[in-house]
């Protein structure tokens, strides 16, 4: 039941800089329920598992006219369809399935807003799903869209390689917990629940990011730390708008209650509920503290440049004066015209009273700073804790 | 059915001068419903399109009164106005189409806050169009007012030259889509969906303004780099002020719906809201990414404070110690008054000693500002990545 | 129907003083309906104009008593008291008007905040009204209080010789528009819509202003520009404060309708909400302006503490080396004593030698700076843009 | 009608140092119910005021047995205890008046959060009066619990010298307005009233401080200037919440109306509730200035730092460029070792024409700097207005 | 009653890691129900306190199969788990006490967010405990869960050696108070309380270290402060997170009331509402001074930074002119050659001279820096109040 791994490069790239702008949009005033297909999109497969309590078949590579046979069966049909394909093959789904041209819209042209919408026998659930990049760094969002049936589930991915169902299929298949006795609600309540609970391992890899960030900040600030912590901030600013909006619909769907969802499908849709302000609360801790981060940065850039004027106060207030003392001895007033011009010059003890009184100086001054406790902070900070 | 390009300078001039305070005012305490019309107004031309499922007519300057033969026949008649032309022609516009003096005052004193009223029989929308100006730089905002009636819609633009409707025209007069089937508020929506997407195209050009805002700010701040964020943000401010209205304008039509609306409609104008939402969100997203750009600006301010005071710091450890020195072996006391008057200028290898003295000083120096890591940051800020 | 021009200068100063703590108080626990009329209050003058459709009549300078021969006639009566006179006065006005002890405090005791109160059979109706100060900068506001009752209006000014209504006296005695054909609660809606209304005048100051603060911020600012930006934040906040009160208090009124305000003039109430909220709308956007340029002058004042370090570092890097070489030739060491002691004093081209090496030196670091980019910056600050 | 002064010391210190962590807790998990009165608590003294409209008699140090002859009498009966005695006295209390243990429990255990409760023939109302220092600085918040009963009213204070209703007893024992012919609650409201007006003395005090902070930000910066604004702040945050809680327990005492409140006294309330209403908005005004005023000093500090690297920069670059000449002519190459060697310290007008080198070079240093404006600023901070 | 102290200090570790990301997740699409139970978990015991108004009975190390003997009988049972045993432990349970799947992972999957949850003729709660750690610095938090019966209460907790139960088993064994007489929603109330009144100990502690780091930033802030004060705000962000849901779940339970909850429990439940109302807000209060506190941070290291450049400018200002004249007299120029060359240095009087020129020069200069107010701040920081 694994998914086959051709996931174009040209779509990851366009998924990573979708960062910023993630929203699609038609061209102004044109047709609504116009699709607003990529050139690069994958062409779409549709994999078809049809199960009841005693049986569980994967039927792949299905046309959509070949759908319609299953939609009015007893048994559960969940078609699950993965790439965004090309407009003909939409308005044949479409017409299989009886979508309204706005309900076509919200599910080929990504990423929309997350959202329910009720039609007359159908529930449309619009979904984020976030996938750790596999390169290791960020993650990328993709929109997953259900249209909840009596008898059938259609599931549509953006891309086809990679997404967070393949236990819910094994537990299908394999027949693990209650899953195959219960109906098509049942069914996008778990695959909901494993799209919503996909976003905490990301939040404990950001758990980790911010004590590093922390660590960073109050031991070893260089001039990337801010960098780090704004590229954060924006990251959790579009994992927030993700959660946030699928958490506004599960409340909908939650309250408003749908034909098409029994009553014991909405106590599971609660807890899925609870799990999406957890996040949602966790986020928003996670942001609080990174602009609490911001704040230390700045005021570890002055103590650092703090530092810097002490250093350069020691040695000036230091040496200057010395300097001073010694211009004053290289002076070239002539002794011999009379005996008040500089006759420290041909004392015995001249120059060794100059060096005591240098002495006293620089050590009154050392004295002066290290009572102001200048020199307990003059120490490099990468080895201070 | 293009409009001719007749647009005053004086106008243009007008709408750019208009970003800080960007309402009309009565003289305070005038009569309700004064027309407040500026001097260079541009004559208004009534444009009309008149269609139903079989046929769709252009007419153009047409006159007030010769509006009142296409009413109430049975086929959709949209009224275009262009330009807010003069007392008199309102007046008479006024008396033809039945609409309430407070109606006029809000259509022709431009700009009004976006808003949805009903009155009787007729529902009147204010909306704000997004215009890029023509010059590449930033956006004007025009106001749009509909007055939707059972078989008419009157549209009334501020300017008569550019719109975003031509792609409406063209769907009426090509028959594509199913507009010349539906009634009025149908159309009432297109247009307004058309004026909501034309801000999709404005937030990606502001995406590509912050991330080279990102760019600057992190590598290569200049003193104009803040006054670009705050334009940026200023800017923000007033598209979310435009939207945020309409979103709420559309929110109310949804939700307390007119007779004038159908119920099929309502879907296409929830989708429309939808839209709106969207937008609002992206727009929220970028004011908080300007915000922390400036935390990060006012950081690299330092940083860069932090480099010279270095630069100057180690200048001036290394050197004003040696000039010290120097300075010494310049003083003149006397060697022949006595032995202990500065041997040292008397020494064989005096002078060479003095400079092994020196090499001392400097590099045990430089080995402790190495030792602190300050050499790795003095490196020009606009060649470091 | 001018209003006498006896302001006393002690009112002004007053008025002026008020701007943080603007709340009349009693002694706390007197009675309540206490009446706390200061010394200096302007013994207040009755004007009454009377007008049905047919005519309008000026009487001024009633006594109270002989207000009540007014009240119940069919025709509109519109006392306006200007001045908060002596306690025994109001206590007359009190007993003719029919006034709860309470209002009567809320007219006397300003300011009060603006509000609605609905007793029997009068509304009550507390408003501010902006006044540019007379000498240019700022404003003042003053209480106006409305008692609307089925026949007749009652308004009380603090002051005595301005307010915003002269053009609605204007109006009435030429019989402009339809004011005369309609009640007391149009003409109560047509004063507060002035006094609404004249808050848009001091708005399009506020703009200059921001603009003017703008420039000075981005291109010269000095010591004093922080001031100016706080003394506009306080003036922004206090207006706010003033227009926010008031369009809670319209809300109310459009919301919870009084059977003292016909249907038709809810109509036009509404409007004057509509631009209540678009004073706040302004008002809170110039205040998220400020806010950045707050932001903006404090990086302005560290970019020009950069320049001056930057010029300290570059001179000091520049000559603090050449002093340093310069002392060297300034020793004393003593060539006959040893070869090795400072032979390039006696050489040939020694100091032609010399002022090579200092302009080797001081050539590179010149070139070491401009590398940098710093001389770039080094430009007078208000000759820059 | 005076209460003793006898107010112990201990007391006041304890109300000092309860800024921060200012409420009451018991032991966790101890029985509801449980009464926690510290060592040094006033032994409470019980005054009756009984009333009505022909008499007013005062009765001080009642027995709480004693209480309950006057509890069901036709005359009002308000028992005043002042101090928070030791647990037998408010068991017995409790026996005489009804009181529920949880009711004893938020009268005794002081401070609690103030709020309104409804038990069947009681309304429990906590507020929070405020009394100035009596050394002058700040201020104290001291609990007042109200039980208010059909014909008794029981109040309770925390301390017994000193509290706001003074004028009150007068209003009864002199008759005056016309408190002797109401109830207990119209007793009640003006005694909270009385409270809630407490705070406008303190806020003209906090007016004035806020004035001369921003005296001092913007003219005269010291150290100790921030540690007043954050004092400023914290007692405005304790005041906020003193104000915030009784404004919620007022509005819900006029929303849901008791039935031991008449609608006269409803009205009333509102007044109170009103003024409670500006009491807060003025706080959050104030606030917010204070917040602006810490980004002043923060910029304050910057401007000063600033002229402080101005003088530095101004007296280096003008010697150091002067003292650098200075050495090379103090170099001792032997003239006579070749005619390159500093020949002019041979010249006639050698020194004169160093002199004057030394004027140009200094003279255009200065015009250098007058030239960039920086003169103009170097003035004394406390000079400058 | 006492629990045993074997509490691993592999758990302790775990809890104290636990600060940031501190929820349950089990691994994206598991089944739900799934127990996710780490290795290093306590071996559950069950503690039963069975109770009626005539006696109470300490049973321990019961099996979950021998609850089920004491769930419907009339007494009161209170079954008490300390640790998160094994899986097959809690399936026991499960089906003695007819456990939902969901509420068993709520239970057993700590931690979660505190909730209400109604489920047939069970009240669930889960709550958060907050103990101090052992050795002196921080807390830890341990969710207690709650399954509320008709005639028995299960309590949940994470560990088994510590709780804040102990005086409620006091009050029950030694009937203390009245609970012995009240059912088992009065004995969850009282748990509870006991669980929200166990936050006041550690706001003193935090009201004390706020009070300390105020006197560590105003008078002797070190580059460790600002590490304190956002530790600070991390732990009083946990605390506020805490004790809000909790605030959160006790409104739902006293507004829908549940039929396990007798209405007299009501007003004790509404009493232990405020009590969280009242922490949140003290939590408020301490955020918002820790906000203030990072601010005042930032102007003392500026202030010191000041201090800083105040001393190098002022001995600078000094010295560095005096060098410069000292400069001019170690000059060579060779009076011999001319009568103008430094005639100064043959004078009778010209050393004394130099000296009245230094002792004039700096004189003026430290006049003029004591005018300007300078001295007044430099001394050592620690050392001021």
């Amino acid at each position: 039941m694994k998914k086959t791994k051709s996931y174009s490069s040209r779509i990851l790239r366009k998924i990573k800089r979708r960062k910023l702008f993630d929203y699609s949009y038609e061209q102004p005033a044109s047709i609504p329920g116009t699709l607003n297909i990529s050139q690069d999109a994958i062409f779409p497969n549709i994999a078809l598992i049809d199960y009841d309590s005693t049986q569980a078949n994967l039927i792949t590579n299905l046309s959509p006219e070949a759908c319609g046979d299953h939609l009015y069966t007893d048994s559960v049909s969940w078609f699950d369809i993965g790439g965004l394909g090309n407009e003909d093959f939409w308005q044949r789904i479409g017409s299989v399935f009886g979508l309204h041209p706005l309900i076509l819209e919200d599910i080929v042209n990504v990423p929309q807003r997350p959202k329910i919408e009720n039609y007359q026998d159908q529930l449309i659930i619009i979904t984020k799903m976030v996938l750790p990049n596999l390169d290791g760094g960020g993650f990328c969002l993709e929109q997953v869209s259900f249209v909840v049936g009596q008898k059938y589930l259609l599931t549509v991915q953006e891309g086809s390689d990679r997404d967070c169902f393949e236990p819910i299929r094994q537990r299908i298949q394999f027949n693990k917990g209650n899953i195959r006795i219960k109906g098509t609600d049942y069914l996008a309540y778990a695959l909901w629940d494993a799209i919503i609970d996909g976003f905490f391992p990301l939040l404990e890899i950001y758990s980790e990011k911010i004590e590093e960030l922390e660590n960073e900040v109050l031991f070893n600030p260089t001039n990337s730390t801010l960098a780090k912590i704004y590229q954060t901030k924006r990251e959790l600013l579009a994992l927030r708008r993700a959660v946030w909006t699928q958490r506004n619909a599960l409340n909908v769907l939650v309250r408003d209650k749908s034909p098409l969802i029994t009553d014991e499908t909405i106590i599971y849709l609660r807890d899925c509920y609870d799990h999406a302000v957890q996040i949602i609360d966790i986020i928003e801790t996670y942001r609080e503290l990174t602009s609490s981060l911001t704040d230390i940065y700045l005021s570890a850039v002055s103590n650092k440049m703090n530092e810097v004027m002490k250093l350069l106060t020691v040695v000036s207030s230091i040496f200057i004066p010395l300097t001073f003392v010694a211009g004053i001895y290289g002076m070239n007033f002539n002794p011999e015209a009379s005996p008040w011009n500089m006759p420290e010059l041909n004392w015995y003890w001249g120059y060794p009273f100059f060096w005591v009184m240098m002495g006293i100086i620089s050590t009154s001054m050392i004295y002066f700073f290290w009572k102001k406790g200048w020199f307990s902070n003059i120490t490099p900070p990468n080895q201070r804790h």
